[in-house]
């Protein structure tokens, strides 16, 4: 397979979306790179039990730095195993004596297990997790910034009553802030193991007296990695699954955020935009489009990572001791990762872009003539002691909408309603005649939620 | 919608998969009754901050014992509306003192969210965990029955290295105990909420100094279940995610278990079998038959279950301060968890059912005539320093089937090898000669295992 | 598992969405009697070929026609095998003589599949289509009526260019009809079989010369079904597949028109809306709520149902002759079937509500100030041969937004478009001056493509 | 994003699976060349309707042969708009006159759209269908040459009566051929568009009088797609998913082909295999194993793909006249197409590689000594008169195997058969005492399924 240029490639994330950073981790190289990793650490921690020297360690310590993802291709071209093509790439550096150590004891999946476990772990810390933080630190400045910007509330489209700007972005900063420490859990969770070909330690019983100790050791201190209580061929899915999932969760709240923030730029609503750059074509025959294709790109690639879960829960099941159809499907688990990384820094772009319109906030607040105060006055109305507020209130705003006057006036000419307005407190009436104050406490819970 | 019986459904799980008890707490009964005893619940709230007398509390209390699923139905009929359908069931039975308090300050998913969380940790603790730790002691028995009978372990479908039966069976066991507590704790983290339309307690805010310290009282102390740092309308929809999540992997491990179970049934294999009963019919044509018809089911049941996790993926997007299009799919989760519920009752019964037969063992660990010697033998060889042990064993294996003799003999009539072979220890020997004995540390690890 | 009611169910299609009509072919009491249509269909092919006679056939026929689906279910607790538990309550009302005759050469799949075929083809011809035509009928009659209503145009949720409500319309009836055509003849391609447990007609070859035409006879004059080319145990899964699909295909297009009209329905936006019923209730808690809870919760079902072809896709593989691991999993098909219809017939109750506001249409036309002319002057101005109208026409919306006029005295003011402004013919004028006419011939498709 | 080889991918399609001829239309070199060949016909229709002249068409043409993806994917860095980009680079490169001509009244996504359909129809046509074709002849010679090969017939894993393997076969034979037809069938329905922003012909209608005869010739002659009777901004999404759906489809029937295959590998049942070549290594660490590394990656592929349907059924939402949320998920279509020709040529490679052991085929038709006798001795003794033959077996297979006998030896010893037995044929009788030529008409079909 030639590549000339990323244009050769298929796959989106190869040749558009991917991010620089995160194929540091997640490509093809990289992967062979911490493959390669883990069978230092097995010669390293072989050395330390005494079955070689630290010469040969050292000797093939340096072998492998000098193996070539290519190469390695090139032999499993020659005999079809991916490993064992990697471990003749080694052997083939180094002294008689120190071939036999290479690999020694080791299953395939010894290797290439706990170099998943490494690289995703190495990508979340260093890319994955940098970047979410300064997704949720932008939304936490727009957040504070717009604490107290009152925006109406709105549930299934339509006006139900105020609450402010910053308090649904403290929403996503909670959620987010939730989810980072989730895939962080996560992600220290996943195991490596090193207990061979059926999970028995066969093999490794042959050499050393505690294989299970030799393990532990191998994983913790050479490949910074956990150990499982009980493997097959391959680690137990659960732990792999459960970060993935936690990876498409992210996800899905990004995709939540990006549609929130495209429906409040309808040109309807427009209570929000972005700064579109000077040269910025929003469509190819319609100039005056303004598009938000961040957040459609966001909300699309949302539609790429969610079903690959079913990938990746088919992958929990596996026969016998195992079998390899988790082989091709895993190795695409990358590509998800990648894709959520790449959300994110179009939506960290986005959010930066972000400017918030007051004065549409106002118009859209003042939509409903006052209808939004249907439910202080009901409650109020219910707190007075009024049987059947609930059903006055109901037939009130059809009268309104019917007569085009406020709620409030509604109220005022509705006789049976006077024995209960005149116990009305001033404050009370306020939250009525101008229901865009009743946003509860959402100032203080923005500020409170985004402090912590 | 009328219903004479079980078989005018149209679910499986209604006519034919239910369990009894789950549907104590899963059924559309158990959902409206779950929903009073929030209503119930935020009464005593109220009366505990003095907003209504306790005997008006008491009065509403005992209304809603009495209010019924098919009232409740009618009521919505009228009105088009589920939840102030069932409070206006509850108010119609109150005084007119007690009817401004009931449902006050709420809206609806403040009442359907919390039943919710309440009913599926209640459906956990009391129906779910049961049956699971059920499943898992029947596993642990047979594990610790089974530590040290020896079976040969299989990659790819393929003869590997031997392990013992009841360390196959321990996995399981590590995997269930592992996601026993994760569902446990994934069903104590799931929220409930109090505050209001668009979370921002813009109605309790009317009434009571701290909204967020009353949520937290009629959570926590009414309805047993947590409170979330923010809301919208909903809570923030990562907490079920994640339970629904935990469900779904235990599915997934009773599949796999399922499907090991099944292979080894094959009539090829036939390690294990299930005693039949004396009626009990294989085929309708075919009277010879003993299909592992439960075993199947399990499979089948992980393939209902496993993809609705992507509709639980889709309902963590929510529009704006929610929108209802959660609402019918959220009401399919019960089913997910009532699927699962079978799964194991059926594994169980299967499991309490499960012989070994000892003699397929051994005679499939012979299958291979010392072929799978060819790990140690190689491993060995490179111990002793043999600088190409792996390539030599491999071509040795094929010689050693052309020529139809064990490894063993193969090796000891390859001259290149007798350097070596003479330094072989007798428990090196031992292990070629006879690779039944190459186990490892299975049974070890077994019983460490089931013990934990 | 006891049923006292419909509120004993777990399932939503159970105790609240399931169409009474629909389950005439998808309960499982319908089920049970399409397997008995079946049997019976055998035995008459059986007396045809002279197997039996015409009396033992019509005995049998009699007695199939008093099995109970109760009978049958505790015959099955007794025996556990579903068809034979059938089969064994057939045999029990006739005499010795046909005893032998009942479920002669069959499988259980040969029953299960043909009765699968044949059902579901009842509910596509009974209820399904006659369903999607009465909505299709009412989008076609919304379609003529605001054939030349116009709208704003939206791409990304922004305006684009006009068309006419009824163009929108009629692009669902174009997809509903096109859909409507390939579930049914989906549906008619649903295939039975009669080939025996392992598909080679092995039973059947003992008794008739030409099984093949046996089968024939026996599904499509029987039956009503196709015959297939080839089977196992079980029909080509593709078929079914493939049936389903499109039944999946349909409910994207009812949740594809219900979000659409849910937006439209936005409390900015507004050009249609629903006729609220006098009682009906909006929300608990805000009296003045309109909420589309409809076109949500068709949106909802549609996350039921479109995750649920995984399941189909995974029925897909059988191992060899069949597993039996598509048999829990199959029996949640009719489910699928059963919310799309309710899907349909909660759409056309909405649909027949509809009102369009023509008012909001016309002011949200107005909205942009004409800066929806943007594409027609960029054309008229390019086909004038103005070598960079795009960019020009970019900039100068830019211009007029900022200076808040309409893009005509922008482009008036422009002093380097004047050389092509004059050469504009009075059409095109109107075009960029009133961007509203520039419909295209939205009227004129609504009207041809209702008409097909 | 730099790329030095494809080891810097993250996608395995693009560093290990691809295919390099199906490159040729799937990367995103060969997606930006389809989009400029659709600008070309744009022009040259455009030329046929008298809107420009031949020379300023083809001065279009030669301009767009020139432009590379570098250069348009340079530009779209700089106005962030992709097709623009295109745009600008074709007109970079012609004269003043020709500017205005170059994506006259076009919209993205009638060049998009378009594109997609033509390079699709031209993958199927070039690469997945004779792919399949070559796979499917290599399955019809197998079917042929064993269309005699007796071979046990197995369901739920346990024997249950024989086949042939060529039947078997010639299963595969049939579904892939049907498939094949569908696939390429669903190709050809692929729609294009040309009708504009909103898909009503807006800005067409500008400059010629019938735009819809306009598109179609556009379309069927200049581009060799179909004319969809409706659209928005993009075709109607149903007949993407529906060629989407068979291309699944496919990868699924390749699934449970592998996943047969391979079992039959099962180092207990070793009916087929796959010529190993002399260097080939199967285990890094078990030098004897012969793993189906090709099969299990079929398998683990469909895992791959399958689940993307999902990705497919949640594009067939697009609010309103469409929003962009397709835009970066339908990119990933052409891995899905990618994946299953790789799973093609992997099966291919492995079907010419297959041996079939007829000695371990025997071996198994024996294992049950005669128990597969079962079916036909109840049905011979049901034909015969006998009112409970099914019981009757079903028990005699228990006292056979509990006494170590064939079914037909206990069959002579029960007394209560003597009646009957005594009437049986010399053919059936020959059924019974050597059930491994109850094969029905497998053979006889085999060789007309494969010949259809």
């Amino acid at each position: 397979m030639t590549l000339k240029d990323r244009f050769d490639c298929v796959s989106p994330i190869d040749y558009r979306y991917g991010d620089e950073e995160a194929k540091t981790y997640l490509s093809e190289r990289a992967f062979v790179r911490y493959k390669l990793q883990v069978e230092v650490a097995l010669v390293h921690e072989l050395c330390r039990r005494g079955v070689c020297s630290g010469a040969v360690a050292d000797e093939i310590e340096r072998a492998t730095s000098q193996v070539t993802c290519q190469e390695v291709y090139e032999e499993e071209d020659r005999i079809h195993h991916d490993i064992r093509a990697l471990v003749n790439c080694i052997r083939a550096r180094v002294s008689d004596e120190a071939k036999p150590i290479v690999h020694m004891a080791a299953t395939s999946y010894d290797i290439v297990d706990t170099a998943n476990a490494m690289r995703f772990q190495d990508v979340v810390t260093h890319v994955f997790l940098p970047n979410l933080d300064e997704l949720t630190r932008e939304l936490r400045e727009v957040a504070i910034r717009e604490a107290d910007t009152k925006q109406i509330g709105r549930t299934h489209g339509q006006h139900a009553v105020p609450i402010t700007f910053g308090y649904c972005m403290s929403g996503y900063v909670a959620r987010l802030a939730h989810l980072s420490d989730e895939v962080e859990e996560a992600a220290f969770r996943l195991c490596g193991k090193f207990s061979g070909a059926v999970g028995a330690y066969n093999s490794l019983s042959l050499f050393v007296d505690d294989p299970r100790a030799f393990e532990r050791s191998l994983l913790e201190n050479g490949c910074g990695v956990r150990q499982s209580v009980h493997a097959t061929q391959i680690v137990p899915p659960e732990f792999m699954a459960r970060f993935m999932m936690n990876v498409v969760l992210v996800g899905g709240v990004l995709a939540d955020l990006a549609d929130d923030l495209r429906h409040l730029q309808r040109t309807e609503i427009a209570e929000v935009g972005e700064v579109f750059e000077v040269d910025q074509v929003g469509s190819s025959t319609m100039p005056h489009k303004r598009n938000p294709i961040n957040l459609e790109n966001v909300k699309s690639m949302w539609k790429i990572v969610m079903p690959r879960m079913v990938t990746v829960l088919m992958d929990q099941l596996s026969e016998h001791q195992r079998d390899l159809t988790n082989s091709a499907s895993s190795r695409t688990y990358g590509e998800t990762i990648a894709y959520v990384i790449s959300m994110m820094t179009r939506l960290t772009r986005t959010v930066k872009k972000l400017v918030v319109d007051r004065d549409a906030l106002q118009r859209n607040l003042n939509a409903t003539a006052g209808g939004i105060a249907a439910e202080p006055l009901y409650l109020i109305l219910a707190s007075l002691g009024h049987p059947d507020a609930h059903e006055v209130v109901r037939k009130l705003t059809r009268t309104a909408r019917e007569e085009d006057r406020t709620l409030w006036q509604a109220a005022c000419a509705d006789a049976s309603l006077a024995p209960y307005l005149e116990r009305i407190t001033t404050e009370q009436r306020v939250m009525i005649v101008d229901p865009t104050q009743y946003t509860g406490i959402a100032e203080q819970r923005t500020r409170e939620i985004v402090k912590t």
